[in-house]
């Protein structure tokens, strides 16, 4: 243990972003496993919530290609299913989908100033996509953060002030200009960027080069 | 060798279908394993060559989302570009891309009726994405039969046979109505489907259940 901590710190380099939007399915799949598989791999794990609305815009969609093209939604319910079971998460899909995940990265991002992030966003894909429940419901939100002993009046202030919308704004710009067009997103230190949760093993295998 | 052959005769839907379209570039990844995997798995495995056109028009795509999509564009190619050489596979996208598949479909139709579908699928994907030429001109088809060994002139006036045609509209309609929206798609023989050569290893195992 003492041996895996010292490597990690000789290899600044060593690192993955992990960019996600909380109402992706496939970043549900990533965010129950990307820490433990990262630790295992002395790789440390940025994680960064964007929204994938503006960029689908982008692409002239205006919701989620799931909705847009039935047969890959049916598909992706079923794909989903199966992956989980053979990973024993449990599986739900939270009506409607996708969900207006705004609130919720910008909850997520004010645990990145202040050390939760990882907690509070598996917490937040597990009450979606395990429970089915809705993220945009303040009441929800509000549970997620209790659950954590984490005060919830003043976080959900925190995420409505005008410096966090600025940043889940400026994470999303970035996100295009790094060329993401969906989630889950993985990018190692050099630039190196991995699409799909599919990827996952290998984006962690490149991170793990340096 | 024996043992295995018993097993497969025994075991009747222990089958694959490998629903492809000869311009996509993750179909040429599955062409290249399938049979291996499948042997080693006692799979059988049906090569169905279908139109992916048609299907992408009725989602309102003109052409290949590869195109459409300049971002998923640029990360297909690197991405296969990693896969291939983890796979000490060549990789070389052709221009233009998507290649006019008709013609290849069609002559892989007419070595489904005698035997050789699997080799000439292979080659023409070998000669399309290993080496980047055009598999809608004539000479290079005909090279590739030629190269098997093939009586190319009669084999080019078999594949635009009217019957020829008909049976590669049909196959398309048929991967419509099965609910296929992307290539390459495995199918076991109760029905489920699995898209993308990532999900190969999964297909196979499931059709290992039989």
């Amino acid at each position: 243990m003492m041996i895996t901590a010292a490597k990690t710190k000789l290899m600044p380099n060593r690192r993955l972003a992990f960019w996600f939007d909380f109402a992706s399915t496939y970043a549900y799949l990533s965010a129950m496993r990307i820490d433990a598989m990262a630790a295992l791999a002395s790789v440390e794990v940025e994680w960064r919530p964007f929204l994938l609305g503006p960029i689908f815009a982008d692409q002239g969609w205006s919701t989620s290609p799931f909705q847009l093209y039935p047969a890959k939604g049916r598909y992706m319910v079923r794909d989903i299913g199966r992956i989980a079971e053979s990973r024993n998460l449990t599986f739900q899909l939270p009506e409607p989908f996708p969900q207006n995940s705004v609130q919720a990265a910008r909850v997520a991002l004010v645990g990145a100033r202040r050390g939760w992030i990882n907690d509070v966003s598996k917490a937040l894909f597990q009450v979606q996509f395990a429970t089915g429940k809705a993220i945009d419901d303040g009441a929800v939100l509000g549970q997620v953060l209790d659950s954590l002993g984490l005060d919830k009046i003043e976080i959900m202030e925190a995420a409505r002030s005008p410096d966090i919308k600025l940043q889940l704004r400026a994470a999303t710009a970035e996100a295009a200009a790094l060329g993401i067009f969906g989630a889950p997103t993985f990018i190692t230190s050099d630039g190196e960027l991995f699409w799909g949760d599919d990827r996952l093993p290998m984006a962690v295998e490149w991170a793990q080069r340096f």
